[in-house]
């Protein structure tokens, strides 16, 4: 499953801290890539900083227009998942999208034109309960993968650098090139 | 399994949002409530409004000493999974932790001192992968219960309001008092 995550409504002065959380979480739970509504270049800068020296392909991208870049998805045959606690509860919906080959799932912050819960297939919520954006995110990316047979914790980035777990204290282990 | 949160290194200024948005990933998801080691008035108020008007009972609670809250819950029998990136991965260690009655989730923000390292039980990464601790607190919580046929998402809080879940749009009930 080819997922992409589309951040609607990030506001560059507030959102900063909570928008690179989610491009993090995207890239460590398997999506190939964000796309943000708005530019704003520290948040780029430090989600492809982390890409760029722990591994694998993520990229961050600034778009234009959020309603051409659903259109041109659906065209190309994708399909779009918009999270929203008013949705129906992922658990009562996971069968059907499960199996789905290119995935856009859509993140909005205040305020989400109606025209996203009408562009979308899905509107699905993580609970129905107010939480975070974020949360929302690792659950549906966490459940959709494991309905694959993919455990999203155990995805090898290949990267410069990475963690030896250990049970007590920190190891990095470093490429040489 | 009872959960409680410890949020550790919280800093009034910098941090509101996100751990926001972790006492109520932490509510939603079915721990009982979370400790945090700073007075934050702000970040106390919208979680308590959230539970007041959302149902449950929730709790958050500003504590003095992580070192003394750490003590005690072990005293008391209870475990300790501090998150970090640095620990044994989720999948290879649930099995392990699936079974305590009474856990402490502790979720660091930046330089965790190595004291907590050595109070935890379990220090358990999310994936070994730099992402979000509200995303890693969301997995956990979500994984744990799972394990013992509790689907977080499933949850009924009972409140004053609640959503009625849809396809399309937006709906609210309200109960009269």
């Amino acid at each position: 499953m080819r997922i992409v995550v589309l951040r609607l409504g990030h506001r560059p002065m507030r959102d900063p801290r909570i928008t690179t959380h989610l491009g993090l979480t995207a890239r460590a739970l398997g999506a190939e890539g964000m796309l943000l509504t708005s530019e704003d270049k520290g948040v780029v800068e430090s989600i492809q900083d982390v890409a760029t020296r722990w591994g694998g392909s993520f990229y961050v991208k600034a778009i234009d227009s959020w309603r051409n870049a659903l259109r041109e998805w659906k065209k190309e045959g994708g399909k779009i998942l918009h999270l929203t606690m008013y949705g129906i509860n992922l658990p009562d919906i996971i069968e059907e999208v499960k199996g789905v080959e290119k995935l856009m799932i859509v993140v909005g912050a205040e305020k989400v034109p109606s025209e996203v819960f009408e562009l979308a297939d899905w509107n699905i919520a993580i609970g129905n309960q107010p939480h975070s954006e974020v949360a929302a995110l690792a659950i549906v990316l966490d459940r959709l993968q494991l309905r694959s047979n993919i455990d999203a914790l155990k995805l090898d980035f290949g990267g410069k650098i990475r963690i030896v777990p250990r049970g007590r204290g920190k190891m990095l282990e470093e490429k040489d090139e």
